[in-house]
């Protein structure tokens, strides 16, 4: 292998989203209704890794959408503490590819006990986790072969974006556009291949990014971790320049996602911060910011903020591909990685 | 200055805590008191920094003991995305050192507008996050000089530790023996000067733990990344495995927080992975785990283990410290580091 899994899954997007669009919105929908007439009043979401950071995507969206509160919870008080949560009028959303990882389908099944209205949002139907939930939303993403997940990550957004689009009663027309745009931000591949090259010997990246594409940039640092094995770390713009000063110090080159809207505004006293600096900073969105970094890559039509964040990974993802093939390794074959998350 | 503000706040520790337990506790309890009678039943925080690895050691508690669904707070939500939710039953706690950070100041403005109970945890009376909250608890750690907060922290631990307890209609006795446990940890400070050595020329370094303790591992690499000007990165031992594991390859060493109890338990397998591998891991806490790594340090007594978190960090602070000096830095004057959050 050569990386062919990833690099057909990253390509396969827009299909993807286009299915969740067209085929996956009635079931969405249709759930989001059942749950909106229970009117839940706090909102849970359970997950890891790249699933994770859709989750904290879709709690900016809880937050933000629909003026509820949401906390991402804390598997471990449940699988090594225990506890026994009263969750009523709680939604639980757990946010898994394979719906096999046992530190997800135990906090499910306790929550369900516990009285919250629980959704599983997986790319496999029948897993243990889907069959646990009371409500399964398949992302439809199909088997996903590449060991860092890509396709399942954007389905995932999609997805959760749309249930919340349902909870709110939205018709969810301000997506119908995301496949196309994603097929528009994936021909930037030649720039992307070009900018990896300057990361050949890189041993170590920051990622930033602040509001809905915070997930982006931990998403970012994380596929760079899994198929480039380098050290990459992710921090919210608000937390930057603090402690982690002192790897932008080291030379570690940052790589900003920065989009037009109020998430883009609030990080550009940031990045003006990182180039006086002297940090070398890549920018990858908004055109009218990439001249804040010492290079960039500017994506012309990333659509409504809020749904920005289907659109920024893309590039990210290309880049973690070609960076490992760069650097001489199989993005299929990562070292030291495993598909499913099975903790202790 | 050579540190003497950091060094004489790491010893005040004791003291502090013997006050919030002698004089802090009936403020505490009655706030407590007040809150239980209007029956919240969800909890969220918000924090920054140091006081955001206090929440989630509350978040924790609140989750375990309360048994009530718990969430960390996104200010960005309300600061960047102008939400408004509605937060009706929630128990809504700000913690911060200084009360001073505006990014806290307007979610506490809008969580009160939402009709939340307000309670701010802070070392600042009259500060502005005290004033726009409902309730404010004092952490009566006095002054704090240093730049890297130390003994406010652990004051942040005892005092939400004690409103949970409160909350749950306890009476604290647990804690009772908590400042003189303290007195005992920092005892072995000669132990810690000696292992500080080791880490002279460490550019890197990984913390972990799990449960109670991955907020010791948080605030711990927080405090090596301030003072000692090196690159820190906590990993929940759920995760350590899995990405990170590039980090551990690399030779960077390993300090684990690992205490007799349910979260030690489920640290140990991680912990015998990480000496197949041939990490260097120093292990701290727990007598009985310290044979799992290549060098440790042993606390024989850290009491409960939902106490421990305000016993663990307080050798890891002085590892800190040390390290600083030890590389010809000054603790108290840590490179570009202001004591106060504010985030554009």
């Amino acid at each position: 292998m050569n990386g062919e899994y990833m690099a057909a899954e990253i390509v396969e997007q827009p299909r993807v989203l286009a299915r969740i669009r067209d085929e996956g919105w009635p079931a969405i929908r249709e759930v989001a209704r059942a749950v909106r007439a229970r009117a839940p009043r706090f909102v849970l979401f359970a997950a890891r890794g790249t699933s994770d950071h859709a989750a904290l995507y879709a709690k900016y969206l809880v937050e933000t959408r629909l003026a509820l509160p949401a906390g991402l919870v804390s598997p471990s008080t449940m699988t090594v503490y225990d506890a026994r949560p009263n969750l009523r009028d709680v939604l639980f959303v757990a946010v898994s590819q394979s719906g096999g990882s046992p530190d997800l389908v135990e906090p499910m099944t306790r929550a369900r006990a516990g009285g919250a209205i629980t959704v599983a949002v997986t790319n496999t139907p029948g897993s243990p986790l889907a069959e646990a939930a009371e409500y399964h939303l398949d992302v439809l993403a199909g088997l996903e072969r590449a060991v860092a997940a890509t396709k399942t990550y954007t389905a995932e957004l999609l997805t959760l974006y749309l249930l919340v689009e349902g909870l709110h009663g939205g018709d969810g027309a301000e997506a119908a556009g995301i496949p196309m745009l994603a097929e528009e931000v994936l021909a930037h591949e030649d720039e992307v291949a070009r900018l990896a090259t300057r990361y050949r010997f890189a041993e170590q990246l920051v990622t930033t990014s602040r509001g809905y594409n915070y997930p982006t940039a931990r998403e970012a640092a994380l596929k760079l971790m899994e198929t480039s094995y380098l050290v990459a770390h992710a921090f919210s713009g608000a937390d930057l320049l603090h402690g982690p000063m002192a790897m932008v110090d080291r030379g570690f080159p940052v790589i900003a996602v920065v989009v037009p809207g109020q998430g883009g505004a609030a990080l550009r006293p940031v990045l003006s911060r990182l180039r006086d600096l002297g940090a070398d900073t890549l920018i990858v969105g908004d055109p009218d910011a990439v001249a804040l970094g010492r290079v960039g890559l500017a994506l012309p039509r990333l659509g409504p903020e809020a749904l920005s964040p289907i659109l920024t990974i893309l590039p990210l993802q290309q880049l973690a591909w070609r960076l490992a093939r760069e650097r001489g390794g199989d993005p299929d074959q990562p070292r030291g990685l495993k598909k499913v998350t099975e903790t202790w």
